[in-house]
């Protein structure tokens, strides 16, 4: 199988190669990228791959760093345009996000990050503490699910309560930019980092 | 066995159930804090536990964001005092790492972090570079271990030459650091997040 003409650009892209050395390691290894890679570094033709991420979206990384120094959050805020991402509201919104994460601590960014046998674990739980209530099953099930919908909110970045207004879930204050700027605005990544919580 | 004073502590601090019910639970549990956790949660006398790292060693979360917000950049630096944390030599080095992450992108803090499996890939790759070349295996292994050398350079902060200064490494800048303050000064973890780089 030739290799593509899209398929040759992403391996110079990744490696800096010359075109006619990445296409001849392309139809050596049947069009797999990363074993061309391999496959030109051998040959002494390419640099050790950075990982380099595709630019797909704009927006920006907002920042808050608390108490001098003590706890620092970084947290990707994404829309479609450079425009919107250099207003003044959108930057607003990221340093906003930015100090609410710092304060409320979430773990995850959204419901479905939330790994499954975390949830199993906090259903069990959640059971446990009515199996002995005489409640019937399916009452207990529905209060399992209320509880579960709180511990989103104590978990969840989108479905915390802002920090500076609790009538306010973070979902909502995304979904408020995306209706005023008409773009699609979404929170991609967040790092929460709290002096010496690594240390043991 | 009974439990400790210490763990009965360890175990009211992570859960802010009562002396008396802690005590109980980990004699149920023999001792074991993460399963006494468990069975106080299901008895619903705990919350849910939150990460709660000890703050073993004092320093500050450095920062650095770059282009008004396309490359933001975390770094935790370590001292041993609040007192040398708070000096502005200390604050200027917790900024230029920043700065320097930034710019140069490593993958890993120091060599040990190198997972082996990828160490031992770097190895064959360099290796077989020299394998049709008639050079003694001896001569092949010394040209190899140069290279990792050059390896470390690319991919761990504490190897690469500064950004600003390529005279000094940033383990050195570490290290006269340290001799300054005469505090142990280390740098534990960062985190570079560029826009978009996580996107497919």
């Amino acid at each position: 199988m030739a290799a593509t003409a899209a398929q040759v650009k992403e391996l110079r892209e990744k490696t800096g190669a010359g075109m006619m050395d990445c296409k001849a390691a392309l139809d050596e290894t049947n069009g797999d990228i990363e074993k061309a890679i391999e496959v030109l570094r051998k040959k002494g033709l390419a640099q050790a791959a950075k990982r380099a991420g595709r630019v797909a979206k704009d927006g920006m990384i907002g920042h808050y760093i608390h108490m001098g120094g003590k706890v620092g959050v970084l947290v990707e805020v994404n829309c479609e345009t450079d425009f919107v991402a250099r207003t003044p509201e959108f930057q607003t919104l990221a340093k906003e996000i930015a100090m609410h994460v710092a304060a409320a601590s979430p773990t995850y960014v959204k419901r479905e990050d939330i790994p499954a046998e975390v949830l199993d674990k906090e259903r069990e739980i959640y059971a446990a503490q009515f199996a002995g209530s005489g409640k019937p099953a399916n009452v207990i099930a529905k209060i399992v699910d209320g509880k579960l919908e709180s511990y989103y909110a104590q978990v969840c970045l989108l479905d915390q309560p802002s920090v500076r207004d609790p009538n306010v879930t973070i979902k909502q204050m995304v979904t408020a930019a995306t209706a005023k700027t008409g773009e699609n605005v979404t929170i991609t990544r967040f790092v929460r980092f709290k002096l010496g919580e690594t240390a043991e």
